[in-house]
């Protein structure tokens, strides 16, 4: 039985919903709502400016990614593999991109003075791999690998705890392919899949043609959640729904249908996918055996997915002022269970507690995610109101008419702000009904840019 | 289907099985029997000198300990987060652990010129942690709390593959407790656990006295793997059965009993526990709040586990010259099929295989961990040399046999070198009991220091 005691949850600020004055740490700034929530009610801590622990809250979320992720990869038949941290620098002097980006790379040398970089992103290194095996036939291709790892940017304003962090968690997948052509069936293939894994993660995304940057390559579409505080500005035309990120130009008209319906918006970036041609596997000469026996230089895509990332910019789209509220399938549990008081002068209501726990867990969608919020010696109202903060989608409360001879519970719809009284079959139904609509792949948080 | 020609699997010297020649780079030396295998049969790649590539079977195998770290860590109520791998160094000076290791540790600098490692481990960033937050009471102790992620370590002389290497995966464990009675019943309970991790991964193992080394603290147990090529040497007193690593001291009799019988042995360091005491506490000021509400040091205790390392002592401990022999629980799949070779004029077989393949699906143990050798234009003699190499602990063959009217099959039980001809029904039976046997914690391949 997992029990909210037994969790490393160091909540600070509980009680002072709208301070912004705790957690506040120095050189940091607290200037978004998901980075002072995951702060002040654990789940998130800063350990130096612009780096942060995974605390076991935001972890279990984290997790429930990763899961998506694999097995959407694994899918497609993307191989699964780990790509180290360390890079040698000089493989990126052989690309061009070693000057461009000092300022964002983290330089290392080792003991014999070799130099490296911590990788924000590892072309380089994945083209250097197939560049070092045998060469493959052009019948194996196309290959996909993907990792799930850290990666590293000395960020020159880190902000918004894991939106823009110097350290953080992404998945990169890499395609290579024997043509442009094919090239170009993978790059789209993979991007339908990548949008797949936000529509079971339950997040609203929006996809933009997107701006290239330091990668380079042919083409580029970014997957955006819209917000505020995001960095990037994205054009929309209203006339013919193409929309692109504004760096790309800053033309008043629209790039498609030239009509000057635009509209901007700001987006935290989630996703980005890159058609990248022979830009790395001809300087890194990483090559495949063709249909005449020749080598010929892969047809390369690289599609990253910000994973930590995603926990801040999927709880800042969603959150109030005073509390998280997650995605269902994001949260870090999806039911929390407050018993009664403890009150000496009556018998120990725990078996009532357990048989709903115990019913709670047998439902498919919900095993292993269901919590009790064992904190008795405090007030229903008060856990109550840390379940909320803390954004648990459905909070069941013992409160009076749980002790009656057909008991009833509070069932709180915590994003719907909706509390039902239920006898335990209903209850049951009602989760079951809930989860196995809203964790299916045709969730109701799912769009298109609107 | 799992087949093997969609697998990433660089296989490079598969017929030349004793070349020492082949998969070797510049500044790297294959120095070691599973170092060799794994680089020639494509499990791993070397990156730069001490850095590897995990290709997909690798990972699959990582993924498989991970698993089983997460599960028994989790009963034992340890807590997942994640530590960033940039530490600042001025932790390490409070700690005195900087000036020390100067020569192991990589150094980073940020564009401000803050000074950072790359951290090897992460004491004093979880120390750290412990401080920045409101101080815990007693009553929540012990606190367990792990991670699984990348370490780095700037080694002298890197060598056999992931068993010293310079990036490594690591799942290290941080225990802080109340008095040093409660760190120490803490303690014995995580090494206990950490040994039936060991017992589930079906790996021999060896527990001695340990070297504190650089970490300091009161005492320290090290699991280990007992190997020609091991770095450290143990000396066992067949007396009384103690052991201890021989870095502890040179004496030629037991610390123990006093008798002269010591044997000398090598081992790999799979594991190590380390009791802290303050060592960390005190300089970092990671306080909780005891019974009198004063605010103590926490006693600690920290625990590391070498995932990637574990990959190549198991298969160095049992391997053959030829081939890699896995641990049951460890093999990327437990069981391949070797359909017929293709033949134009016959009817397609494949039915048969499909069938064959989806009853052995079908056992809970083998879900999803079945692969099918599809690459039907190679001999069955060709394809079950690679199978033997690759070490598949069962490689099931569709032979003459098999095309008879009751169709029986080849079961090579790979480990135990046996050839077994077999009807279906009694296929499944000797698989059921295989693996339900030798995947459960009494498995075979446990001891004691022997």
């Amino acid at each position: 039985m997992n029990r909210i005691s037994k969790f490393f949850l160091p909540i600070k600020a509980v009680h002072v919903p709208s301070a912004n004055t705790s957690a506040k740490k120095s050189g940091s700034e607290l200037t978004s709502k998901s980075q002072k929530l995951l702060i002040n009610l654990g789940l998130i801590e800063q350990s130096s400016n612009g780096c942060f622990f995974l605390l076991p809250f935001a972890q279990r979320s984290v997790d429930k990614v990763i899961k998506v992720i694999n097995e959407e990869f694994a899918d497609i038949g993307a191989g699964k593999i780990s790509i180290p941290c360390l890079t040698q620098s000089s493989l990126w002097k052989k690309t061009g991109r070693f000057d461009e980006n000092v300022g964002e790379l983290y330089h290392v040398r080792n003991r014999h003075d070799k130099q490296f970089i911590m990788s924000p992103t590892h072309e380089e290194s994945i083209t250097h791999l197939l560049s070092s095996i045998p060469p493959l036939s052009h019948k194996q291709l196309p290959l996909l690998l993907y990792q799930i790892s850290s990666k590293f940017r000395d960020e020159l304003k880190p902000r918004f705890g894991l939106i823009r962090s110097n350290e953080f968690l992404m998945a990169d997948l890499y395609s290579f392919d024997k043509s442009p052509e094919a090239a170009e069936e993978t790059y789209n293939h993979v991007r339908t899949t990548i949008k797949h894994i936000f529509k079971r993660l339950g997040m609203f995304v929006t996809e933009v043609k997107g701006d290239a940057g330091m990668m380079g390559g042919d083409c580029s579409h970014e997957l955006h959640v819209l917000a505020d505080i995001g960095d990037d500005s994205i054009q929309h035309c209203s006339t013919c729904d193409y929309a692109a990120n504004k760096s790309l130009g800053d033309a008043h008209t629209c790039n498609q249908c030239k009509s000057s319906n635009l509209k901007e918006h700001k987006g935290i970036e989630v996703a980005h996918s890159f058609l990248l041609g022979e830009k790395y596997s001809k300087p890194l000469t990483a090559s495949f055996r063709n249909a005449d026996n020749k080598l010929v230089p892969f047809v390369m895509g690289s599609y990253g997915i910000g994973v930590s990332r995603i926990i801040s910019a999927a709880t800042e789209a969603l959150s109030t002022d005073d509390g998280l509220r997650w995605p269902l399938p994001l949260a870090p549990f999806s039911v929390c269970i407050i018993p009664p008081k403890e009150d000496k002068n009556k018998t120990d209501p725990i078996s009532a507690v357990e048989k709903v726990y115990e019913a709670v867990n047998k439902i498919e969608d919900l095993r292993g995610d269901v919590i009790l919020d064992d904190r008795t010696n405090q007030t229903i109202g008060k856990r109550l109101l840390d379940g909320k903060k803390l954004g648990f989608p459905v909070i069941i409360v013992f409160g009076k008419s749980a002790s009656e001879d057909i008991p009833k519970y509070e069932l709180h719809d915590v994003n719907k702000d909706e509390c039902h009284y239920l006898e335990l079959p209903d209850l049951l139904k009602y989760l079951n009904e809930k989860y196995s609509s809203e964790l299916t792949p045709k969730s109701v948080f799912v769009h298109q840019f609107v």
